[in-house]
């Protein structure tokens, strides 16, 4: 699925440009328009915040105003976290990215404007929207750069077209040892593993501690069980030494 | 509800904990802890990258060991990429956000461990985690840096806390106007709205036009709509001009 178009509107900077980029097609997007940007979006520093997303910053489009950056879309979105006392839908993320799968489906071309590092999109770029799209964060500290909002946005279309999400393995478990009792049985077990000479291929011990590793670790053990292997240890290691070994 | 400590095992850069340290407080996120840093994080770089979540920053916790970074939690993801090839659960981020969640809610500390910029997590870390996540991203382009790891993964803690998300208001449409039918139209009624003296105030000029521009923007009009508009305009300036005013 041909995925929106992400507008920089008067952009300011080229590496943020860049950083914008390499989001996108983190996210598998790769239609990059700019509307009037303040430097060249085709400088090193654009080309090394793009970490190898170098064909969005190629394919770029550059166009002078707003109005000629979306002619060809139907439905546009306006990222912004101010309220602009305009009577406007709005959506989080989320849902945005829900509502432009269903718009591409029917044949739509979608867009999603963001404005300039400082100041945001004007309200005569708002205006030109459909729907305001804004990120829900911690209300006392909501500050996201030019490039945090392309990725939370592209994040979310990319979730909602992708595949179903990666089957779990978990249990539930209460009384779960912390971290700390766990490195603690650890340390004992392979003390005596080290003692008794099970880790002595000096070449192999590093992979075989952490393999035993991880076996425990994955078992999601209880403060109870732990205490339990602590004494089954101590309990081998006794019975090897009485009988003089 | 307290959130998931973030936990940098040897980070590389300062700008990069500082990004990391403003993802979090985005998010809501506070209690950040530094596994053996290669340089002092308390510099102006770091603060400059955080933009003004200097809290973070200045209550950081520093670790010589991922052991001792985790020691006071019971349930630990760690982020990495790669297949480690080790039989531990694995989810996405939205995951994740919910098993965490309710690992909170029974009284658990939860910690999420980040690798170096380079690297990622080494496999001695990895071990030490109950879960893997792994965020889904174009897999053709799936490099993403360090902060901006951190801000998807904490988003998603923040949404699965955070109250539902705001109403939306759209309508369902098809046969919508494109933009430039749009734009076109708007530039017909400004262009006669001018001419009859209606805009005739100046300095209440811009505003009257953004309102006219919102209301139909608004109306989600189809090509149709347009056009019948495009003809009342054009029937009302000769009716007008018919009457010789």
């Amino acid at each position: 699925m041909s995925g929106p178009a992400i507008v920089l509107v008067r952009p300011q900077l080229s590496e943020n440009i860049g950083t914008a980029a390499r989001a996108m097609l983190n996210c598998g997007l790769t239609d990059l328009r700019l509307v009037a940007p303040r430097h060249d979006w085709l400088q090193d520093r654009a080309f090394a915040a793009a970490s190898g997303a170098d064909k969005v910053l190629l394919s770029a489009q550059v166009f002078e105003t707003t109005e000629q950056a979306i002619a060809d879309c139907e439905r546009v979105w306006a990222s912004t976290a101010r309220d602009r006392y305009m009577v406007k839908p709005v959506e989080a993320p989320r849902q945005a990215a829900q509502s432009m799968k269903t718009a591409i489906e029917s044949g739509h071309k979608v867009a999603i404007l963001f404005g300039p590092e400082r100041t945001g999109l004007s309200n005569d770029d708002v205006v030109l929207s459909d729907t305001v799209v804004s990120v829900p964060l911690n209300p006392d500290y909501s500050s996201l750069n030019l490039a945090q909002c392309v990725l939370l946005i592209s994040y979310e279309w990319f979730q909602a077209t992708a595949d179903a999400p990666i089957a779990t393995m978990t249990k539930g478990a209460s009384d779960l040892a912390s971290k700390a009792k766990l490195v603690a049985f650890f340390d004992h077990l392979e003390r005596e593993l080290d003692a008794c000479g099970f880790l002595r291929v000096e070449t192999k011990k590093a992979v075989m501690i952490r393999n035993i590793r991880n076996m425990f670790q994955r078992a999601q053990l209880t403060g109870q069980e732990v205490q339990t292997l602590h004494g089954i240890v101590h309990e081998l290691v006794t019975y090897r030494k009485s009988k003089g070994e």
